[in-house]
């Protein structure tokens, strides 16, 4: 078949690639639509790439991710409306941004047009592969780790009780007090205001694009699968629906033998073994403090530390913390001598560790890390840190515990043997759906008839108002014929005791 | 592993057979408890069979069963209170009762316990195997087209919006109009009302054998994994949760060759091809009237009829038409000379239709079958009969219409190319869920934290109340307040005046 990728930049591309790769291994005519300027979109794919020019350059995407990423070591978002306030909005604007330089380019656009490609594999987080597939009227599969402000729970039409479903970006377990329910509510309503604004320019770029005033649902609401890259050994079991794709794990890979660097490393670990810890591909710089802190905790443990850092060296490193600018992490969680992986539980990372059964100790920082950690601290799998407020002691404690209370390693060891329990692997589970999509031209069967209807009919307040109403009407009906029938009753008895009364008189 | 198999008689063990039978070859030590009182529940098993005697013999069955099916041909149930109000309940009650004679086997109960399973694989019409899984605690496997009550939707905790899920016997599509969406709400609680005493009897027996009174939602939610005999190319699309694994069309097999007397009655049929007739293993007598209107009908197309049936011969039967005792419809509706089939619209002969891509003139009778025929029409599949007032003309226009327009054999061929592609076989696949099943002692991690909710918690209702008692009493005390500092002013403004008349007085 014909397919049409429009991937994200940043840590996304890379699962999306290896299905991308899978693709064009299996014969597919692939084209990848990617911006001139990115970090991770590599042009190294054995397929068409397009490229466009944008209105900004590297160097100011960078400014932009460092100002968001510097954000997040001051204040961490537990709410979109604390998103909007913070400085990453710029940050998302300006990858909002790149979609009207794609449609800028005509030459572009039009051979896009006369491509008439099968389906468009996208990653919604620009939401500029949703309005190519919008505006091409191409059927599409959405390929992501989860979606802001409730866009997937409208697209899909899917159920999310507040009541057990907590909110992104909360940080609550599925078991909610009822004073986190309350928060749960109000924080939900509170998405419902501010999103908008957060997507206000994405919004106005897709009506611009489509010449017509468009909501996230519109955009949204025509994928006709979503693949997303999580299941529930991560995440809480929820209602789902019938063309939502769990693909949890896509990203782990059989070990491959370590180079011989990381070799040594390990031998020289001795009995202790080793701890990995890395913050994941997009943040290469913590604050010194911070970095001080951290270092003197890493110090205190009989461990050998693989710390994958590209920020300038805390003096007080000790013997025992080696580090690196690049490691194989997978591959390093993979072997026996490691016992624990200090992350920012970025769903990439955390996988690996669930992959390979590796204890962690998690410092959160933005995005879905925050959710990702508290699943699997509340499922026994690790300890969690506020990285703004973890002092070294608290790292240090976290370490021993992790490595030394053989309940950590028990629980990642069942959440790893119910992970990797499974009748396909991810990978080929999305190829499948890929190429369903392009054989059907959509899933037409999957879409629920929800779709078609205003969200007073799918609550039934029009069916409740109706029925209250019948009831009400029969219930004052019977009422007054009541009533009536006892003053007619009454009167009688009334004239009967007159006339009694005048008799005995 | 080792697994106890609880099944149901009739047509649910067809099904339930192929996966038990290939758990067997994988070398599960399997143990099947039956009553020795049953149809279809073959002992010719290649596994241990335990079977305990009933306080009613075949003969009861097959009486009980003649009345229910007899009632279908008067009035078909289109809610629970008529199921209750025909006489269909004497039939469910001599179901529900071969349970105690389970329990009253007490050699029977202790090799049970003594047996250690690992799980119990259960169809739970007859809520027996529900009951062994509580009474012995093992994790459970449910194998079933679907359960009415709601029982599955509850025990899952599974929401399923009004708008547009219709309920089960309403044969409503999922496109429901304002009209229908009220009745949907109507029946939903008038099941709710009557269920209770549809399952009375059973829960009866379920609360004497564990010795503590129990509900459905108590026997129905402690399922791991629910095994469900359908899929969206036959079902409307709606939430589904994690731990429902759709296996519909798992009765389809590969075509075998004909016997011989089938293939020369398909050579016989010149160019017109065979029509297949079959109204399920469960009925086996029409009444005489309604059998020679059918009669007549058939007689009137060019096709060859074969007609499965068990009943007096029609006297006015067609030579088109013939009358055999058994038919392999599989391997018939495989036979690319087959034009049409006609069914009650269960759910394995569908299955069988879409599998082999042959639309259907539908004549539904009991249980799912209107539902079933409902989606098969709306999906353009085939032609639904209502098998009561339907005259031997309007048979005749059926078949016409289903063999010469080509818009059914396209829609049923679409329908069986969406079926059909898929990542994981259904046997496969069921195969699988018990076997994870076994060896992960169930699936806690699929289960959602709703079941530890109250139905109030659920709807969010408390906290809705908070919210909106907050917001009231915020409203009534700035209304207060305001109204206070009103009073004021108009006090101060009302001295002034005063103060100025006196002066001017």
């Amino acid at each position: 078949g014909k397919l049409l990728v429009v991937p994200m930049d940043g840590s996304h591309w890379f699962t999306m690639q290896s299905v991308v790769e899978k693709l064009i291994l299996r014969g597919h005519e692939v084209v990848v639509v990617m911006p001139e300027v990115s970090w991770q979109l590599e042009r190294s794919l054995n397929c068409t790439v397009k490229t466009y020019s944008t209105s900004y350059t590297l160097e100011d995407q960078n400014r932009e991710f460092m100002v968001f990423a510097h954000a997040q070591w001051k204040a961490q978002a537990q709410s979109i409306f604390s998103l909007l306030m913070s400085s990453s909005s710029g940050f998302l604007d300006l990858f909002f941004s790149h979609c009207r330089s794609l449609f800028n380019d005509r030459k572009l656009v039009e051979y896009l047009k006369e491509s008439s490609f099968d389906a468009v594999f996208l990653d919604p987080f620009d939401t500029c592969g949703l309005i190519v597939a919008k505006y091409f009227s191409l059927p599409s599969v959405v390929f992501t780790r989860g979606i802001f402000c409730h866009h997937l729970e409208e697209g899909a039409q899917c159920p999310a009780p507040l009541s057990y479903v907590p909110n992104d970006l909360l940080g609550f377990s599925d078991a909610m007090t009822f004073k986190e329910r309350v928060w749960n509510h109000i924080v939900h309503l509170e998405d419902h205001l501010f999103c908008q604004y957060l997507f206000r320019n994405a919004l106005e770029i897709a009506s611009e694009i489509l010449q017509t005033p468009v909501t996230a649902y519109d955009l949204y609401s025509h994928t006709s699968i979503w693949l997303l890259r999580t299941d529930f050994v991560l995440d809480y079991p929820k209602p789902v629906m019938p063309n939502m794709i769990f693909i949890g794990g896509i990203n782990c890979h059989q070990g491959k033998p370590l180079p011989m660097e990381f070799e040594a490393y390990i031998n020289a670990s001795g009995e202790h073994g080793i701890v990995v810890f890395s913050l994941g591909s997009m943040v290469s710089e913590i604050p010194e403090k911070k970095a001080m802190a951290i270092a003197d905790a890493l110090g205190k443990i009989p461990q050998t530390v693989l710390w994958r850092y590209t920020g300038t060296r805390p003096s007080n490193l000790a013997n025992n913390t080696i580090l690196v600018k690049w490691l194989p992490q997978n591959d390093l969680l993979g072997h026996p001598m490691t016992r624990a992986f200090i992350t920012h539980a970025g769903s990439h990372g955390v996988y690996e560790s669930i992959c390979n059964g590796v204890p962690m100790v998690m410092m959160p920082l933005f995005g879905d890390q925050m959710d990702n950690a508290k699943r699997m601290e509340t499922k026994g799998a690790g300890v969690t840190l506020n990285v703004l407020e973890m002092t070294s002691e608290d790292l240090e404690n976290a370490l021993k515990a992790v490595i030394n209370d053989k309940s950590y390693k028990e629980n990642i060891m069942r959440l790893s043997s119910l992970h990797k329990d499974r009748p396909v692997e991810p990978l080929d589970l999305a190829v499948f759906w890929v190429e369903f999509v392009m054989r059907h031209k959509g899933a037409p069967h999957l879409r629920p008839a929800a779709h078609d209807l205003t969200w007073y009919q799918y609550h039934s307040l029009d069916v409740i108002g109706f029925l209250l109403a019948v009831v009400l009407t029969v219930a004052f009906i019977t009422f007054k014929c009541c009533a009536y029938g006892y003053r007619k009753c009454l009167g009688k008895k009334g004239r009967v005791k007159k006339a009694h009364k005048s008799k005995t008189h």
